[in-house]
């Protein structure tokens, strides 16, 4: 009856975590580290056992039995699970903490930046005007849900705007562009015209949220679909009714075209 | 035309800062920090101006004209401004960094962690299931507005967790409880009858999100009335439709009654 500390490292770099983070890291007995949810800058991970003084295990997706693994050592020392962005956002990491709690092992969270504040911050818009959020899936062969683009037109039509995360295919390094998730979204306007997107529909995208260069574009949708947004992570916000105030962040702040303040 | 970096504080006390933030608040020739839009644990100023070893300037909510301090500092001097939570979470911020932009100064946003994605994952709610934030204003004579019920309600109807962040009234010392909040909304679901919050309606509360003596409890509506949270700061969230993984941890870590799993 030790203890399972799940540790958030928030944005960008070995430099997102908090001191309180760090602190809770280096008093563990071992380190264990998720890596498919979201990713930090490449060498982040070296620089962060640098930092800890200790050698951290990377699970993927498939590591089920690694949770397991987890768990068992937890019964006899300090653990910490080491997580990109926020502690808690995936479904699997309450699954693990109810796996933990089950077994009478007393679980802890520090809690680290995420993208569903960072994001809006970083346009000037106002997290009390977020809709429920979406992700967008890469495309398969024979298999096209449109759920998500039926969430974000509800938020849309009641005024609000919709984040929207984009697909992670660790095992294949893939991350979804900002531009591919557009294409997906559009395509999906195409064959059930909900509105949501016409050519001339406002979007932003945030780059790399967290990063030294980050990048926060606003711009028509006919026009972001084709804009080089550079490396990952990308996110997309679709906007619904601005204030003033939002609207003059995404003109001063993202390059919108300032006729959105008519 | 030098600068102007707004820095996310996180929460709890001084340990909630990220490296990157901390590294960048000891780089700056001069600190504010804003102390109205929520706050730190008692000492926590005084420990991080220990850590920064440098003076913080505190600024309140009718520190307007220090705004323009702030952004006459900036074109000559790097300036810091921390601000507890996630940096840009007020729209004052969003204003401020309009106002040094359009005085030409180059503006960074480090943020820090946020109750918006804390809150959620402290209950082992999923952050892709709330609708819309709204925050509970404490009673004032003759205004009783219910704008922020009904949006909750909308949530509710559609199967979306609300969060509710709770009045901070910094220059009264007075932080709303969540009790406080839970009798303004029961009290205009009597004088509305919307089934927001019948006695029987699961509720949550989360004290003190991101300290050592955080506290996430779930109970029926008539009975967390009058549960004894402890300190603030104080969260409450209205679950929507609980898929099952949500339900058993609202069971096992915050102790509602095993009757919502069925």
């Amino acid at each position: 009856m030790e203890k399972l500390i799940f540790i958030g490292l928030g944005l960008g770099n070995e430099k997102g975590i908090t001191l309180k983070g760090l602190e809770a890291a280096r008093s563990c007995d071992t380190l264990f580290m998720e890596n498919y949810t979201s990713i930090l800058e490449e060498g982040s991970i070296q620089r962060l056992e640098k930092l800890l003084e200790k050698p951290i295990i990377l699970l993927d997706r498939t590591g089920v039995e690694n949770e397991g693994r987890m768990v068992e050592a937890s019964e006899k020392s300090v653990v910490g699970f080491l997580v990109p962005g926020d502690a808690m956002s995936a479904t699997t990491h309450v699954d693990l903490r109810l796996r933990a709690a089950e077994n009478g092992i007393p679980t802890e969270i520090i809690h680290g930046v995420s993208v569903f504040t960072a994001v809006p911050g970083l346009l000037g818009l106002q997290n009390y005007k977020f809709g429920r959020t979406i992700t967008v899936p890469l495309p398969e062969p024979n298999f096209r849900p449109t759920s998500f683009y039926e969430k974000a037109l509800e938020n849309y039509n009641a005024g609000l705007h919709t984040l929207c995360l984009l697909d992670i295919k660790q095992d294949r390094k893939k991350f979804m562009t900002a531009n591919e998730a557009l294409e997906v979204l559009g395509s999906i306007e195409e064959e059930l015209h909900g509105g949501l997107l016409p050519p001339d529909r406002l979007v932003c995208v945030v780059a790399r949220a967290g990063s030294d260069n980050v990048m926060a574009k606003a711009g028509l949708f006919r026009d972001m679909l084709t804009e080089n947004f550079g490396g990952p992570l990308h996110s997309v916000v679709i906007p619904g009714r601005l204030h003033f105030l939002e609207a003059k962040a995404l003109v001063e702040l993202a390059g919108a075209p300032t006729s959105i303040l008519q």
